[in-house]
């Protein structure tokens, strides 16, 4: 690919640089390699820009580094360049028509013939399955389930009964999705009585659901996530709740029921979210966080329980000083002491003759 | 479903409504239609209740609601009654005679007639299964296990050997039993020597498992999970933990080794327990705790180390006035050093002529 | 084994007893039965070695037991004499020349003869799989990955594609290696957009990876876990992090993205680790920490952030007295407004007649 061709592919402009340079992929500043292209994403890594063998690099539009024998593009934003520069050359592949000897498929499922179907899987009764899906080995799609076109499936997931889920989604290893929701009730007795699970589970279009994640089923109604919720590793979405668009939920956070994520909310790692909430959109929680009451539009939250994220770095860092305090108020008490004397009481001290 | 029969097999009273009144089927507030039966736990749902659908409702014995077009029927803990009722029309599905090709049990196992083997499972050598079991797709017991009567066992599943499952467990995707324990010892030259994990994993009647979690043997001796333990999704159990009866351990939550964990126990979401700890009967621990040190029964704790709930939550609320304090100090300070003048001490103030 | 050769094994010294007593296995304190050998790490469990069954017991240089019915050996470490001594009636099995007819092994693949390849395994394209490989049933190598010799992988693993795995690994119960890194760029309409993860995991040798971990491929370049690596269950390791030599992480912690974790470096339980950071060789961490920041060598730290432990246990005291502080500032500022007087201003009090 030309340099001319790159720059328009990753919504680049070349600032210096020969238009047909030959780009022959894309790396990271520590791994791309003479002919491929890099991106600088911020002048914090400009030590390993000086040294980067690469041969081309994406900058923003301000940043400024000290390289001649290098091919500069801009863009507003270099890492968005990146990804697309890298999407290029690597294209998702796509399905070809494949049905391994040991996949079992029911009879009554109808399977699009423009599918992979690896060894191991095994469709339920009544399942649809859309063209261009890919379905990894040892996976297993229960009865009554869909899954959109061009949606990948890898290996040793299991997809409950009754699931629906959208074109161009990605679930990746050891996912569980539609398993029943934690819910018991406490009998006569104290013992947990199970309460059915009966709803189901709704994965819209566009979402990626990162390895040994679980997405639970509710007792009635719905678990959904909406159009291009992207969910990294051993996350836990619980019963009933609706995760809306372009939510990023970071590895090891768990949902308990019921809670409602608004549209672009990032959870960072760890993060734990009580049930019947709702997070209101574009809000963003800091890793570890523990969100026990909804959360406004916008907010930015971290702690346990989460607040406003500037009182809390206020908190913290009072909190770090903690053995200061202690010591200042140890030592006010000595002096007040001291100013009321040896009786040590205001009272006392107003008796004493002067 | 009549209604009278109804309210028998949720054991609750008609206060309104016509006895032969049809209810055919159960929902939440918001999902039930014409002919279903709803309940309110709380009179915070009470503005959900105005509005629901549903054709009768299960109160508590006290709250009113402001609906005459609807039958009203009374239970101690509507929950319960509403689980009992969602238990009647989803009754749990028993198990047909079904062993597919795929299956491949070995020869030396003894698995009962009435079971279901799905395709892709795998049955080692010497384990018994007993009647009514259900084993779904891709699920791996090894050598040597045995599982009661009823039993069912999700797909993707994997149980390690000599394990021992009791009667009407649920295990669902992708759970690990009787994976070693982590164990390991550091040797003259500061690398781990791996204990051997060559004790087993018991798990009695009546327990569930959630999706993805993970159950470990010991080195020597038992893990063991009581009868009616109910553990949710990506939970960890470590090595020669033993979980007494009707305990319940929610989501992402995990014990290091060789901890005991009451009876009705209640562990909420993402705690964290040490090993060689005894947590008592009846404890309740809130989410995102650690807890360090063994607990009496009956206690309710929180926080990192896990102390009274009480407790916690007033050091919480002192902390989040922190900052309050930390201006109030300084407040003290200066009019202390006002009071004292300009040398600053009080040795020096009594010095000062009057 | 005689007594003499156990002690050989094991590395310890007899103190008392025949050497010609037969030792029979291995067990704890708890379970070991007579014949069997035990161990006492610490004198806390000195109760227990009073009444254990044992016929023999470990102790460490200095500690002293009162049992003269008992064979008494003495080693540096008794936790890893016990080890060496489990191990010793425990060895690790050989794989045997096995391949189920249900396995499904590309003809590209590579697999060394002695190996077992059980029911349900898929082996990918180009594989290599060495000599003494056992693979448990329905686990699924993608193409292009390599398999070093002894390693054993459980069941229900997942392998994506051009992942090396060394020599003598223990891979548990459905392991995720080399899914996707959770990697997306911010698009111009607020979508996010997947980089695509082309890098790959190399795993050294006597890596052990727990039930359910995974660890994720990087958008380029690698994921690396070095020799001696050792994971517990649950535990994420983000792309493009490297885990040097004998590090050991335990259950339920997460690292995001290119981190880099030093050689020995313990992370206890829950622990979680921001992206780009560098822990250095021996860092401790323990239990729930979220670490943000770099960390020296040699530490040992605590708290989120984390911090110096001894440190965090002085605020963490500091906090727990919070209480305290409050009422004591209350009467501080009281005394002091008495001391002030009426007015209570410093200013006044200067002003009012004496």
């Amino acid at each position: 690919m030309k340099l001319s061709e790159f720059a328009k592919i990753t919504r680049s402009t070349i600032v210096s640089g020969p238009p047909d340079l030959e780009i022959i992929g894309v790396g990271s500043l520590e791994t791309a390699r003479e002919g491929e292209a890099t991106f600088l994403a911020s002048l914090k890594y400009a030590a390993k820009a000086a040294s980067t063998q690469a041969s081309a690099i994406i900058l923003n539009e301000k940043d400024v580094i000290e390289r001649e024998d290098l091919a500069i593009l801009r863009a507003k934003d270099p890492y968005l360049a990146f990804a697309r520069g890298l999407r290029a050359f690597h294209p998702e592949r796509e399905a070809v028509a494949f049905r391994h000897a040991s996949a079992v498929i029911d009879p009554t499922a109808i399977v699009d013939e423009r599918t992979e179907m690896h060894a191991g899987v095994v469709i339920g009764a009544g399942c649809r399955i859309a063209a261009g899906v890919i379905i990894h080995p040892n996976t297993t799609v229960y009865a009554g389930s869909s899954i959109g076109e061009s949606t990948v499936i890898h290996s040793n997931v299991s997809i409950r009964g009754n699931t629906e889920i959208g074109r161009n989604c990605i679930l990746h290893n050891n996912v569980s999705i539609g398993a029943d929701g934690f819910g018991f009730a406490k009998d006569e007795e104290k013992h947990w009585l199970k309460i059915p699970q009966t709803g189901r589970v709704v994965i819209e279009d566009d979402v990626e659901i990162g390895a040994n994640s679980a997405v639970d089923r509710p007792a009635v109604g719905e678990t959904r996530l909406k159009r291009g919720v992207k969910i990294d590793n051993l996350v836990q979405i619980g019963h009933a709740c609706v995760i809306d668009e372009d939510a990023l939920i970071c590895a090891q956070t768990g949902l308990a029921g019921s809670s409602i994520v608004g549209k672009r909310v990032v959870l960072a790692g760890q993060v734990g979210v009580a049930g019947h909430l709702t997070i209101g959109d574009d809000v963003s929680v800091t890793g570890q966080s523990g969100v026990t009451k909804s959360i406004e539009p916008g907010r930015f939250v971290s702690g346990l329980p989460a607040i406003d994220n500037r009182e809390w770095r206020r908190l913290s860092a009072a909190y770090h000083r903690l053995g200061d305090m202690v010591k200042t108020v140890r030592e006010l008490e000595k002096r007040l002491a001291e100013l009321q004397g040896p009786a040590g009481s205001s009272e006392a001290d107003e008796a004493r003759p002067k």
